[in-house]
């Protein structure tokens, strides 16, 4: 594994971006960090997504793997020695990816209502947002992470959107600490890890960036 | 293997149900095929997928595998000995894994446009399902199967809205075969396999289907 080159081609305040970001710190694996600027995508972005030209991409040894939660499943299974992040188990695995991709479909567009639009699709927004994280906290219930007693596949897929919360919460005028305790109470154990605490932007920072998203929508 | 019960809740013009369909019988895999009425789905449906409360649901041994790729995954990783459906090398599955997803957020909605809208809508989907269909054919390149020689995940996850086309061109006044001459190759070339004949109904009765859900949506 010495000989291995893993480069990221990422957006700071991407929650896709630090699945990749938190899957390689908990496999330590060491990796080149390049950030992407949108408005002018970078020649090697667009050479290695062609088909989306979005980040995250992961490159591994030259050949990029794109969709964070695929990028997951592939760290997982190249460095498949160290921190497993999905069951072995062909019926608990085919669990997380149900999980996951619920996460993938109902959470991003959800939550991004609540702060890019106004009006009925704001308050439609901020709606969904809560009846999914209820919907996730009921399959949370008693257990410390998603995976159980160890961190694992859904936990990473979901815990990037909790440095958005002070955003979410500023802009839905709304406490999801008190909306679902037990859902806060994880984000909180899960930044006690090392892999998380440095893979996430400081939530102040996400909300001087939403500002400026807002100003530039016309919303502020 | 001997005890296994397998259970297959599904809507026959499901092209997501087909995909569970041939991924069984390419593995051999006996199951009881369970129709569901959509407008009065059965207890088991609801207790099975209490988070979509939709069909296809596969229940093997009592225990349900929602989401149709996931359910590919899972009969491919349960009944590994026969026809394998995803490659074994973790960066050729995380690229069948990236095509499966694209056709999951690209196909349904474009083609789905064409025949249950109208107007500047129906003009839309009509255009990206072509687009969409250009991209297939483009990574299909000169290969038999999107598997390369052998018929496989993307392939299954594909395949489903072949007997669809008929619908798609009645009401998009367009022929895919001039489009995208490969990919409509690529499709009777699937059609010659028994999983695939077995598990995608005629052509026609699509269509029948497809009329009279437009006569309820107001649009004949």
């Amino acid at each position: 594994m010495a000989k291995d080159e893993v480069i990221l081609l990422d957006f700071w305040p991407s929650m896709f971006g630090m699945r990749l970001r938190i899957a390689l710190a908990e496999k330590e694996v060491n990796y080149k960090y390049r950030e992407e600027d949108l408005r002018n995508k970078s020649p090697l972005l667009l050479q290695m997504n062609p088909i989306h030209k979005k980040t995250p991409v992961l490159i591994h040894n030259g050949k990029p793997i794109c969709e964070s939660i695929i990028g997951v499943e592939y760290i997982d299974e190249v460095w498949k020695d160290k921190a497993p992040l999905l069951p072995s188990d062909p019926y608990e695995k085919a669990q997380v990816r149900f999980w996951a991709d619920y996460i993938k479909k109902k959470v991003y567009d959800s939550s991004r209502k609540i702060w890019a639009t106004k009006g009925e699709e704001h308050e439609a927004g901020k709606k969904d947002f809560i009846e999914v994280l209820k919907v996730l906290e009921g399959t949370l219930g008693e257990k410390p992470y998603f995976g159980g007693d160890n961190f694992g596949f859904v936990d990473i897929s979901l815990i990037g959107f909790y440095c958005w919360f002070y955003a979410y919460e500023t802009y839905g005028n709304f406490s999801i600490e008190t909306e679902c305790p037990k859902f806060v109470a994880w984000g909180k154990r899960c930044m006690q890890r090392d892999s998380v605490a440095k893979s996430l932007p400081d939530q102040h920072k996400i909300l001087e960036y939403v500002k400026v998203r807002r100003q530039e929508f016309g919303l502020e």
